[in-house]
């Protein structure tokens, strides 16, 4: 096993060979690079064996299983990159909040912060033990993983502060949003304090070898500019610059975000995420063309007859124009019960685009 | 009571008197109108002791009822408009899709519409003796309030339609995206029903008395700009040029709308909704002084303490800059526990605002 703080340097995968870091650069390619948020899971034969004997938790804990998982779409698609199977909330755990997966409910956070005695009672967290199970994964990963690079990840500060003040899912963030309006002070504590571990989290997955990283922000959309600006941007931007001092390539993530994503933007990322709201151009015009766009395809559209999914992929690719720094990828996560073969049609979709002529 | 056909040419409310009427018509005022969607509901005492005693269809399927819960926040706020108490799914009632409020989980459906055989089954639907109901709450109210102009509504094909496919509320709308992409000639026959249904419905409203009507496309910031305009746009323009053509000023109304705007101002309203997702002069740029617009206080904000919220609505007055044709509404609907105090602080806090000199 190499040393895990130079893998980076020393991986066998040169930025030139990969598509995906290719594009993340901004660097020309023959191919546009895809993969798929949430290609691992329960839409896969494969995974739903290994989800009969063990649970989400147990696969995350278990590296052998987790990077099993992590390789499962790998095999059975041919996407550009493999995403490390693990869960945004998986921090939650050693911070001491708690975390369970009720079946058919989602995450469910046992001791929800609301107050500033909470914050003060969340752990200090040190990745490399208390998250050790993670490294080991992306390090089993490295291991296997030939000519396709591994990218790790962590929610946002503000997307796991969401979780972690409802206890759970939530659809208006009100408890959320109500501690940033009515008490910005344990706001701040909270969203500094996450923003210390995320990175922590995030810089030692890059050093145990993950050769990009992405940053989800998957509930943002909920907020106005105006708080996006206030009491978010400053610790998604210490997040994502730990992650750039690594220097990997680094990809900002999240849904519902039009009217955001200059100030996404500032927070930083050489690839932004563009979800299926926006026309990936305009996306694009908005962000300028210093930055990489990953996105934009409605994961509800891996449901549809293939001439229409056809139609859909190549508009995307119509719209990013050959132009270097656009990874194909869905607005969103895969769904459940998603058609494995339209998946993988995609994919080949994608590869054979650039050879199409119209 | 008054000839239905007639009372709106023979209003004791000129719409020059009523701001909120000039205000849609992009008239000057003296002050900025203000009313809230869900003003009436669960934040307010006296509607709970109402619900105590009848479930929210029985409120609805008795006029008087139904009036005086209309007309509850209209006494104790000091709202410029009265919003007639319904629900959009009334109308699925009638259609023979079957409609009930399981207790804290919204509607459930029990005849989902899947199919074109399902689409045939349902019923046609004459507003005035299947929903009349409605029209008599109007017709009782119209008695009741004076100044204060009554806004009748119905749902947006669209939003009408996903509940009746997904059989209730839905997170992803994967069942009505899936109809419109692998069996639209099925959705667009269901389109154009419910098109008639709710043009039908409305213009009852508008000819019993209400004096503005607003359509409800809750959500349609589900969708990209292409499935809008191709499968959506088309059967809103009916029903709001329905309403137009009875002389009503019509607001058009969604969520996550942000890269809808231009489509939807296209697709007609006099009055254009914004969420608080984007800054309200960036989204009346988008729309052009040709349309009113309503909006767009995050109602997340209502929760915040008096200082906070009122850096806010400013922050909302000052972006509209005094310009004739600003309704200020939240961004969707009050929110349950919501403090009635804040609502009435916000509804002086608008008024008093032209007085203050910054």
């Amino acid at each position: 096993m190499t040393t895990p703080q130079t893998t980076n340097l020393q991986s066998p995968i040169s930025d030139y060979a990969s598509p995906f870091l290719r594009a993340c650069r901004r660097l020309p390619n023959d191919i546009t690079p895809v993969w798929f948020m949430r290609q691992a899971g329960r839409y896969m034969p494969e995974y739903r064996a290994i989800r009969e004997k063990y649970s989400l938790l147990e696969i995350c804990h278990h590296p052998e299983l987790a990077a099993e998982v992590t390789l499962q779409p790998v095999r059975a698609l041919g996407v550009d990159a493999a995403i490390l199977f693990a869960d945004i909330l998986l921090p939650a755990i050693p911070l001491g909040v708690g975390l369970e997966f009720a079946k058919g409910e989602g995450p469910v956070l046992q001791n929800p912060v609301r107050t500033m005695e909470d914050v003060k009672k969340l752990h200090p967290v040190n990745p490399e033990t208390d998250l050790g199970y993670v490294m080991d994964a992306i390090r089993i990963l490295r291991g296997e993983l030939k000519d396709v690079p591994l990218i790790g990840f962590c929610g946002a500060p503000f997307t796991v502060a969401s979780y972690i003040i409802e206890g759970g899912s939530s659809r208006e963030f009100l408890k959320t949003k109500t501690m940033m309006y009515s008490d910005p002070q344990t706001w701040h504590t909270l969203m500094e304090k996450l923003a210390v571990v995320l990175s922590d989290y995030l810089v030692a997955q890059i050093r145990a070898g993950a050769q990009a990283v992405q940053v989800f922000d998957s509930w943002v959309g909920a907020l106005n500019p105006q708080d996006y600006e206030e009491f978010v941007l400053p610790y998604s931007q210490k997040v994502l610059q730990a992650a750039k001092n690594e220097n990997v390539p680094v990809i900002h993530f999240g849904t519902n975000t039009t009217t955001l994503l200059s100030l996404m933007k500032r927070a930083g990322g050489d690839v932004i995420g563009l979800d299926w709201r926006i026309p990936l151009d305009d996306g694009w015009k908005i962000l300028g063309d210093d930055v990489a766009v990953q996105g934009n395809l409605d994961p509800a559209l891996l449901f549809a007859p293939l001439p229409v999914l056809k139609q859909r992929v190549h508009n995307i690719l119509r719209r990013a124009d050959g132009k270097p720094g656009h990874i194909f990828n869905l607005g969103h996560g895969i769904l459940q019960n998603t058609p494995v073969d339209n998946v993988k049609a995609v994919v080949d979709m994608v590869h054979e685009f650039s050879s199409i002529v119209e």
